[in-house]
């Protein structure tokens, strides 16, 4: 980034009070997903409002009609003059924090050691929407050109979007956009800015299988009872073939894979096996082994299992059967698989493989959003590219992520714009895990990207 | 039981002080696993000893040497005249009484119910092993004659008795018996006496697979990372052939397989798959489905998982990679396995079958005690017959006990005394599990028990 840049100066004059509001944010353990914290979305929504509104946007607050009633805000600011609307997406809500114990900082006091904020949400999604936002504020108060501008923050990205999902096309007129921004991704491993080229789709699965309906003692009924933990082992393996690949029949029938120059460029930034070691503690091997990491993460579904438990899982020997046993799914998605349809095949083929003696339950179930993946030779992207060189002399990569936004495909569908997703994550932000921080430097180049994207776009 | 019984006349005579001082015992939270309550074993200890002392016996207090210091109660009274001596075991510790919130009294504030006491150790053993001692004191107290008595009463039987049996051999001496007498078991489902003829021994390993050195987020890194809840899974899955068989080379080879008469006897007492169905909740269908359930209880060897853990346990969904799975395995073993061999054999399965990409280590690791098995010819036996027709018309019906004292081989091979195993537990009293109660009637059952065993003994 450019030492003496527009929105660099505008960070450091107005410091103090950037930060004082940002960790009013960080503070409110805004978890979507939770009926305990709606007050805390609520109180977010309100401060998210107060801001825009204060920026000359009119604002709204919206609250879905079905499932949780988590704020959505939604903001309109037009441009005389302009031609092109952008639409802004971002989200406040936050992953859980658990476990608390590994957090060295309070999840919900932001911490600001050697240049990076510690906090649930610092990155993931606070810190990079809010960081955009203030782009735009510096451009409206030193009176710059800029297009007609909406801007969407909701509460449910980590759970799903539902409520946004089913909000969007009663809005969508409303939504119209020529270009979705959203800055929620990261840049490459070796920190050349990126342009997402995809994203995947998410949807969640919880299966349940009970036995007795006690936990048992394992000496008189070890050998005779069926036990859930064994069953569920049994059943969970039977989900990927050895080689990693998915074994669910008709989950994967429907993915387009990636062309040749997809895989090319996609390869082309890849971390060897011993950098990415090095980064998170173990090789590469999950998943379909055959092919390369980058390829998986991009083109490819998974089935993975974020939660097991079953039985006494404290200190020390307990021993019983256990009367039940939990896995918690979720499923990544890729063009052009149908999330009614993986969701269906990965049901029956749970029901199929449940081994005898238990009852298979299902809970949790979100059907969820698909993914999407844009042509590299969109316009769009040829004008991120330029912005981007501006920031940095090294050219931009393609990333063709592993990670969901949920309601991407569904706003780029209602909303007929081109979505546009340029973040400044860096793996070290550890988001969604215990002690998620964010640079000051990192927060600075959502800035800058914002004001200069914007300021490309105010035609 | 007889309604007149001189037991129950003394049990009734002085019921208000033996709930006291019973309720005292079952007050304390005497987990011998957990040094965070070694105070109360220690108290338990205390009160039990001050016990024994009022009845006659020379008592001392033991600690051992390795491992947790929870102390052994060892107590002796020899009668004149007698040339027979009886060796009583019971233990004062207790499972841990997780989940608290499936009680519906607290686990540790004795409550009696529909002539039931509702406690954490009510039946197990705290309940029959006071009962048993009151047996010798109503004798005691009536001036009956008794064989010469030595008492073993320890802490750590939940937890494999590591320090007794590290003990036994250096006092072997002391304990020199003739008939080794425990009331740790419980009774046919109908009802009718058992006489114990076998129990299994139990061992313990917990299994832990790394992946990555944090939680991941699921989508970045799905499909590429290694998920040790799904390599848990598939390792845990190799424990077992379909059939429900155990899959681990070299842990069955030893395996004695009953006689034709064993298995008689077994299945002549053996519920219906409907009973079964109807009092716990589920059809028995674990372990190796095409052995008669008595026959896998009593005769076979199972690897079962008593707790599994991975990821994000609470409610809602978090969409991470777990860094680490956790499985704690106990296993119950039949004579001839040898307990090294068995553990050996178990840990090299794992090694061999844990998916790549996890590093793989074993903790709480205790090689724990064999499996003893008694002809059904032995005398002892014999005189319990006869002692339990007394108590109930119905002949009473020999068990091979899926269940484990871990202790009790050791105590045979060391004291040279036959062991005798009666004991009154019912299903319903959910040993090992929440809401664990033990009836007024079940405890005169063990009293009268022990009063007529030991005139049985005493000459």
């Amino acid at each position: 980034m450019s030492k003496t840049s527009f929105a660099l100066t505008y960070f450091n004059e107005n410091r103090a009070t950037i930060l004082e509001e940002w960790y009013t944010l960080l503070r409110l353990p805004t978890l979507g997903a939770d009926q305990n914290h709606l007050g805390d979305c609520a109180r977010a929504a309100a401060i998210l409002k107060k801001s825009l509104k204060a920026m000359g946007f009119a604002v709204e607050i919206i609250t879905p009609e079905s499932g949780l009633p988590v704020p959505i805000v939604i903001a309109e600011r037009p441009a005389t003059g302009a031609s092109t609307t952008v639409l802004f997406y971002g989200h406040y809500d936050v992953q859980p924090a658990d476990p608390a114990e590994a957090w060295n900082t309070p999840p919900y006091e932001p911490t600001l050691i050697d240049g990076r904020v510690y906090a649930r949400g610092a990155q993931d999604n606070k810190g990079q929407m809010f960081a955009f936002l203030l782009g735009i504020k510096a451009l409206i108060e030193a009176g710059k050109p800029l297009p007609n501008i909406k801007i969407i923050v909701e509460g449910q990205e980590e759970s799903g979007s539902s409520g946004l999902m089913e909000l969007a096309p009663a809005i969508a007129k409303k939504l119209r956009a020529d270009v979705l921004l959203v800055s929620d991704t990261s840049c490459a491993a070796d920190g050349r800015p990126a342009i997402i080229a995809s994203l995947r789709g998410i949807q969640n699965l919880t299966v349940t299988l009970k036995g007795a309906d006690y936990d048992l003692h394992s000496g008189v009924h070890g050998g005779v009872a069926p036990n859930p933990a064994i069953g569920m082992a049994k059943l969970l393996a039977t989900l990927h073939h050895e080689s990693g690949r998915i074994a669910v029949a008709g989950f994967s029938d429907e993915v387009v894979l990636p062309s040749k120059e997809e895989i090319e460029l996609s390869l082309s930034s890849q971390q060897s096996e011993r950098e990415y070691q090095k980064e998170i503690g173990c090789l590469p091997l999950g998943g379909e082994r055959a092919l390369e990491p980058a390829l998986r993460a991009g083109f490819h579904p998974t089935i993975e299992v974020n939660g097991l438990f079953s039985g006494h899982c404290g200190h020390g020997t307990k021993t019983v059967i256990p009367s039940s046993a939990t896995a918690k799914l979720s499923m990544r998605l890729v063009p052009d698989q149908n999330i009614e349809r993986t969701l269906s095949a990965l049901k029956t083929h749970l029901e199929a493989h449940c081994p005898p003696g238990f009852q298979i339950s299902f809970s949790e179930i979100v059907t969820g959003a698909p993914g999407f993946r844009l042509p590299i030779s969109s316009p769009i992207f040829k004008l991120a590219e330029d912005v981007l060189l501006e920031m940095d002399d090294r050219p931009p990569v393609f990333r063709w992520e592993g990670a969901s936004i949920p309601v991407v495909a569904t706003l780029q569908k209602v909303t007929g714009a081109a979505p546009l997703l340029v973040g400044f994550g860096r793996e070290e932000d550890k988001i969604h895990c215990p002690n998620e921080s964010f640079g000051l430097d990192q927060f600075a180049q959502v800035m800058e990207w914002s004001t200069l994207i914007l300021e490309a776009l105010a035609f």
